[in-house]
């Protein structure tokens, strides 16, 4: 897998949950990569560090860190690399998660370095004129997601329209290429197409399926949601 | 391997080293390996987070984590959780090093959760009265690294015994039983057999092997100077 | 006013409310200063940075900053220098307060650069260990919060005495010197009798003072209550 | 003095000098005065947080903050609250300075609080792709300043002409209002001089000016330079 993409994608972030922690990881991203065989749409998973590679062996689909530092080889211990999940299977990268934040300047210089190592850059915002800002840097993707509606089930293609479309309007004035996710409360089907229909891209998912009874069915819905 | 260890010891600091990410890592802790198991010293590697799993399945000695975050599951994207370096193999976490310091609450934090993991927890400090506050919060093995000679190959043993001795003093005031490392600047047999004559009980190494012509050699000199 | 000081004492820390801002933080410290006069009890402020030259100057009571950075006169735009607020009035500083953590090296440092300019340090610490791996960096003065319990009207003293009596037992084996305080949730004077009784030797307030109806009247109570 | 303001414009940044600490900050900011009343350009300067009252009660010039939090008044212990620095005196802030960076969302918090609190924001960047992200965020100012630069003497105008250019291209695409200036390096008036030419509308001076032997007469050939 490559650094290309298509829209309609899901990535499913694992954060730092004990149902999506190392062998459930590994499952968990089994059942993505069969979502994405049955249903044909982009599905990436963002498992933890330590997780890239097993995962990364284990299935077909998109891998992505959750984050990378703004460095080069060097004496950085304790920090994230790109070469480094690159190697370990990583095709993409988050940047810029609300739960890791990073200085502008960083922001910056980790989109510069997913680029060079042909990393895809997907770097999270918090409202649209954040989401604006970060266009210019031109990455790949940008996720949008307020943070007071993550984790809480309230959907924020529902609770927020208004944010979506207003950071797909103000995106668009200043790069009209980049892929532009939505995230935050999203549980089922219906909340995926409303942020379609809204104009975004895809979703950037997390407890609504790691946290599900049976994540493939809700991924599986998701995944049909954006094909209506 | 359990979290058990003995001194004298050696710990091999990966950084983000490109002699040291991904396969290299591998190949550098099997020389690593080899070494301990020629000189029966307890040898242990710190690759980065993504190549921890690679490396605890290739080899049999103690395999650290470079940093954990001082958080239990949950929402922290990007971040490094304990149970993670656990499970892909992990027997033990550098805490707090120079170039990844932490709050001191969040030390202590860290320590507590290594604990609870059984992960072995060293935590580096750069001075003797911050070792001596480290060692009050009872982790199993205190690293002192002078940061000004980090990297530099001026050895710590050599160009400041004192902190040396003067690390020991104080902590041993108030833990009679942490294991104290010391670091910076170390790259021949003669300077770790400074460092153990100076009364610590091993050395945390990064540089001096990593970036050897002969990283097999070299380490293999620095166990064997830790056994006169 | 020198760095002098004596226990039992109380610090009274304006933090960012508006109940003590600008002209707000003059007048409360007025209020401050006739407690401490009339009771002769030692009772110090602590104001927002732009706020201690007026306080400094309006009144004779001790005045700390909330705040260093451990950092000497140089390149370092939007950072507090230890040099200015001794200049601007203050007579100590605190350290390390819960909403203001810092590294542990950096703790260490910041009270190397209060003690070479004069200003007494007061270090704040959430927990006993943390309590006594302060103590021995040697500051003039621990202040121990448990941050579960600030700003709740819960008072440390009667929640958690088993933390200040604990802290101080620990503090105590590695530093016989050190004045400890406690604070949290402190909000008559009876709490205060509580905190001196466990062995503290004074208390460390902030919302019980600034955001009371008569903050004159309960600090009143509170210093009458060290007398007791 | 409002928060009004024009180009050509200067403003000096006191940093943490110790040319610029305490009395010799007010005695800075007249010498900036009396500058500002011979050329009448405008001129502001930026002392620290502690002497932000002082000079502003000393000079009729704008005063800016080096830095605010991105807070409302509540309990944020240490941190520099926009009210304060207000109430204080100052007309304007310095947001996200190299040495003083923020995440992307503060910096954005920071520019609304700001701007409700009617102060200047004036947004530091490091290269034009940060600036034109900043732009996007609509503070009143944006000052580039290459931080290889920052305190060498090597003026931006000169050794970086298509950084300056750079920005003011990439600043205008998405922002047609903002004011922008450069700094770094900057040590005579025909630095001065090549960035108004290259398009800047002022620039942002610290030690060029600071550490001057003669602070006056350079600052007055700045303020001549940006006439002609």
């Amino acid at each position: 897998m490559n650094a290309k993409f298509q829209a309609p994608m899901i990535i499913v972030n694992f954060k730092t949950y004990s149902e999506a922690t190392g062998k459930r990881a590994v499952e968990l991203a089994k059942k993505a990569e069969k979502v994405s065989m049955v249903t044909k749409v982009y599905v990436g998973v963002a498992p933890q560090f330590t997780d890239i590679e097993a995962v990364a062996k284990a299935v077909n689909i998109p891998v992505f860190a959750q984050h990378i530092d703004p460095i080069r080889p060097g004496s950085y211990t304790g920090h994230v690399l790109a070469e480094s999940v690159k190697e370990a299977g990583a095709t993409g990268t988050l940047i810029n998660h609300s739960e890791r934040q990073l200085k502008l300047s960083d922001i910056n210089e980790a989109i510069s370095i997913a680029h060079e190592k042909s990393l895809l850059s997907v770097v999270c915002a918090n409202d649209p004129s954040i989401s604006a800002a970060v266009a210019i840097l031109k990455p790949d993707v940008i996720a949008i997601e307020p943070p007071e509606l993550i984790g809480t089930g309230i959907p924020v293609s529902k609770a927020k329209p208004e944010v979506v479309t207003g950071t797909i309007k103000l995106v668009r004035e200043v790069n009209p290429t980049v892929t532009v996710l939505c995230g935050a409360g999203i549980t089922n089907g219906e909340d995926v197409s409303a942020a379609l229909k809204l104009g975004s891209q895809g979703v950037l998912v997390a407890s609504g399926v790691v946290k599900a009874k049976d994540p493939y069915r809700v991924l599986r819905e998701f995944a049909e949601a954006t094909r209506q």
